[in-house]
């Protein structure tokens, strides 16, 4: 079964004998993903579509079965400091939903595996899954499994989530055309900025403990950060307008990244208008606070969840008296690339510019 | 959307501020699942079986869908100092098949997602993802998904494995009547033999850098322990014996452990004969080496991935010739209890210990 000269080959590479090779950020997320998994095939018939969407699609013979898995670790996709554990287990499952309402499909069953250190209370941890079940609740999802362990350190949570829907409901990343509009819900950068300031206000208080934090006047932005909401909303609505989008990807890493991914999917370039795209008055009047540019956070903020897609002209109709869609701009042709026009008229190319190095830019 | 008094009441349950409150530990891993997942429903008609199996079912129409899902932690579930990273990978995947094989079901397709620090090298990863290949490939598996994260410290990986089945072909936990045998594949206590001597090995390297690591003559029990297979073959054999077992489990936290799950779930007793339980050579001599008894390391030591299963007597011609499969006692009246007959004749009760305690108790 074993063959132990190949285990004592193989012991030398074991990291710590490994300073000197290639760090794996020197490719970022993506071209991790995409190193990591390329020389992997795909053969079965059931497998409708692999990685390189919002989430995988499974055909068992009935519906379409579309499932998507996600990590949240401590300290790098949440702050205790500021996220009480009832809105981590709530962010957790509702960022999970967004990646199958991408897919213009209702999450149905929930898999939710936890890593915890000793040092949580059982308090705690009841409070996070007092989280998870008032998302559960929202989206009407069940859970259905899971893992519990002891973590070295913080907190990891994994979600999976698993929907399923007729294959005709079914929307991805690359079916976008040439003069289709592109639309978003809600309105864009929230998050980012509700980040900035719960992000000031940590340092206030470990400067001085006695500092209760000033969140006056920003609770839409912190909400937006700490308690997002998947937008299924917006796929029940979608349904009632009778309206089955081209493509579709949730935005979690900003929209300029969203744009990049949709359209490189589909082919097609990018028109966006500076002026249609929606930002909130906070997000507008708390980015100036904070010397930032609203456009720019609204483009490559993250962690807003809102929904991107692209619709046929035929059916702007349907969607034009929906007061929580935007219309921001069109596709057009793969050549013509992805440009943003901006208020002045000046035109500037979107970058791919995603979420994490928005953060280091600054 | 958010309400922010609602938040600040919540950040009382950081968990910084609640030293003083039970800890997690004082649960158990079952007793913590089923304490947070108790308040939560299942109604929905697709959702077949939840928690409380190796793996739920959803029913999406066609055939059924068996999903799993578990997490890895370095330093927790392996140690980098003796386990390849090509090793961590392929059991984190056999692991997890393991638990579908648990259902009567073989693997499909599996959803991989990792959290690494930044002292991790590429070449590191790309060990990994050796390993994860090599398991795909040997069961047939699909990668359709994941996600990659940074880690504040070591390695997490979180695997969800799907596989789909007729729902005849499904096997549970729950459904072994009075009178069934009950059957073992392959041996027990390997795994935990190999892990006896992969720490003993430890510590002398960690007194000495100079030392090579002695694993002469120990090749098999370390193989259990560092490359564990599923037993994906075992559902094979019995599907061309035309055998469906009454119910299954895999041995992953112990054959006492597992018997005491099985017998819980399908409301019978066990009698389980010492003589028949089978131990290979190597573990039992190791097991003598190390001052422990070899029975106790087969009932306790976790890690196997055998198969525990019952089928009814009449089946019995049909496996009794196969190598691989022991009959170690059969099932009783629920009142009669979970008992080992030992090879003197002995009537002991047998223990729920499962593989934390049996660590904690040496």
């Amino acid at each position: 079964m074993h063959n132990l000269k190949e285990m004592k080959e193989l012991r030398k590479y074991i990291m710590f004998e490994h300073k000197d090779k290639a760090h794996i950020n020197s490719l970022g997320e993506f071209g991790l993903i995409e190193h990591l998994t390329k020389s992997f095939t795909i053969t079965k018939k059931e497998t409708k579509q692999s990685i390189g969407d919002d989430a995988a699609i499974i055909d068992c013979g009935g519906k379409q079965q579309v499932i998507s898995t996600d990590m949240l670790i401590e300290n790098i996709h949440f702050d205790l400091m500021y996220a009480p554990l009832v809105h981590v287990g709530y962010k957790a499952i509702a960022s999970n939903v967004s990646d199958i309402c991408a897919m213009n499909v209702k999450a149905s069953q929930v898999l939710v595996s936890i890593a915890i250190s000793s040092k949580y209370s059982l308090q705690a941890v009841e409070e996070l899954y007092v989280g998870v079940r008032a998302a559960c609740e929202k989206y009407d999802l069940e859970l259905i499994g899971g893992d519990t362990s002891t973590s070295v350190t913080g907190l990891v949570i994994s979600i999976t989530v698993i929907g399923y829907a007729d294959e005709k409901y079914i929307v991805k990343r690359s079916g976008a055309k040439v003069g289709d509009l592109i639309c978003v819900s809600g309105d864009l950068g929230g998050a980012y900025m509700g980040l900035q300031v719960l992000e000031r206000e940590k340092q206030v208080f470990l400067e001085s403990k006695d500092m209760q934090p000033d969140l006056e006047g920003k609770d839409y932005i912190v909400g937006r950060q700490l308690r997002p909401e998947a937008r299924k909303d917006i796929i029940d609505l979608l349904e009632e307008l009778q309206v089955i989008p081209s493509s579709m990807i949730d935005i979690s890493d900003g929209l300029s990244s969203e744009l990049f991914h949709l359209s490189k999917n589909s082919n097609v370039g990018v028109k966006i208008y500076e002026d249609k795209v929606p930002i909130d008055q906070q997000t507008y009047d708390t980015a100036l606070e904070f010397n930032l540019s609203p456009t720019t956070c609204a483009m490559n903020g993250g962690e807003d969840y809102e929904l991107l897609f692209t619709i046929t002209q035929k059916d702007y109709d349907k969607i034009k008296n929906s007061m929580d869609l935007s219309v921001i701009g069109y596709c057009t042709d793969e050549h013509e690339g992805r440009e943003l026009i901006t208020k002045s008229g000046n035109v500037v190319p979107l970058e791919a510019q995603g979420w994490e190095n928005f953060k280091s830019f600054e």
